[in-house]
């Protein structure tokens, strides 16, 4: 999220004089339905009684106050068709793009669950706080396309909440699979991932296109270089990390209150 | 985009006389710039002075009336940081999404460039109107989650367009990826796809939310299934293909003219 070129100094100026207030108004992203309701219970959220989105999106907004903090939280809801939540870039990406247009937030969180790469040294239940993001399925060899592909954003830099937080920090791969092809494998390793999920590299695009500032939180459900299934210690796992998860997602809420973006 | 169940009378009688009054508003979504130009001077549209989109995002809009119809075509525009077309889901799922929400169109028409199988009757050139579009690299190995991935959509029904014209029809697969893996390879086989492009799946997926009529034309720049690279083969055929697009484009936008969505 480096400051774009052709900023007028107005821009800059009142770019900066953003970083300097007290976030206000924070905007939680999250995919699946059993990471968003222990969170909405912790907050004391509640599901927006008014459409906040166009009819016909399953996407839910939960929201109340925090502290000093103005928080939403938006689940990707359940797809109108299947019953399922709507995981994945697109679903995500609109989400973002339709959050920033109606709440203008000052900080998007996305929080979720992940797989890990244990020759990266992740473990389950680890939290980590993503520094880069990827994307590992958008293969298009041709010269510059394959960059625009890849997609690389970098996560808003927060040194202060890292130093106080006992939180990981690993890059962060995307794809739309939740198993990994041997051509996905090497655009993850191409990408140097610790970890990987379906959605983040979609939100870190969108905030890249309308200048907010990100941070990703993902907790690792399973181990994708291991022995087990992906599908099989997802499930088993879900349930015990989605609690790191919540609990981190709180830290990180608790040390944003009161702060500015700048004090991150 | 067959009717959404618990739709009120009132909304089953609006829609209805939708279906019966001309067409009036289209937006034709191309992901190319070389696809687009030739339409835009075609039309004789002007690029759009006044923003239509957020600041940050790189769509360009080119309207004007053409005969009876306000026609906007909605190119993806250039990736600020890599100045090469923002191709892919992510970019068609925005675009979908924020041109239904400020320009309200009674039809959606997405053009663009396709990948073709030889096995399934496709040749260079040739024309297809899809009928039914999904995705191939959307793996989530869990029952109905796997439905969700695929995301099956059928486009909006044409049957006196398709006797009027000569274009072909055939199953559009979806997928961010322009090479071909031998895991997508399988899904585009089980998806029964005769075309594979890098956005249709995600425009559905929008339209379909938001209960817009879409169709979908491809020309054919590669044969997946042959012998050429792909890249070699789409960047050989791309000038001579976009002009067999234009000109569908064309005829179709003409044949909609006065017509209203029932008598497509």
């Amino acid at each position: 999220m480096a400051p774009h070129d052709g900023k007028s100094v107005m821009e800059e100026f009142m770019a900066s004089e953003t970083e300097k207030r007290p976030i206000s108004t924070i905007v939680i992203i999250i995919a699946m339905q059993t990471e968003a309701l222990p969170l909405v219970n912790k907050f004391q959220l509640s599901e927006d009684p008014n459409p906040t989105f166009p009819k016909g999106v399953p996407w839910v907004r939960y929201h109340g106050i925090y502290k000093d903090l103005n928080i939403n939280i938006i689940w990707l809801g359940n797809d109108s068709v299947f019953g399922v939540n709507s995981v994945g870039t697109v679903s995500a990406s609109l989400v973002t793009y339709a959050s920033i247009q109606v709440l203008k937030p000052d900080l998007i969180i996305n929080a979720g669950t992940a797989g890990g790469f244990k020759a990266k040294g992740a473990c389950i239940g680890d939290v980590f706080l993503a520094s880069d993001i990827a994307f590992h399925d958008r293969r298009i060899p041709i010269p510059v396309f394959d960059l625009y592909g890849v997609g690389l954003q970098q996560a808003f830099s927060t040194p202060n909440l890292l130093k106080e937080l006992s939180l990981k920090v690993g890059k962060l791969s995307t794809g739309d699979s939740l198993d990994m092809s041997p051509e996905d494998e090497a655009s993850i390793i191409a990408n140097d991932a610790t970890i990987k999920d379906m959605e983040g590299a979609a939100i870190a695009y969108v905030v890249d296109l309308l200048e907010v500032p990100a941070i990703f939180i993902k907790a690792v459900t399973d181990i994708v270089d291991g022995d087990k299934p992906t599908v099989v210690e997802f499930r088993q796992n879900l349930a015990a990390v989605t609690a790191e998860l919540d609990q981190a997602v709180t830290q990180v809420v608790d040390f944003i209150n009161g702060k500015s973006l700048s004090e991150l």
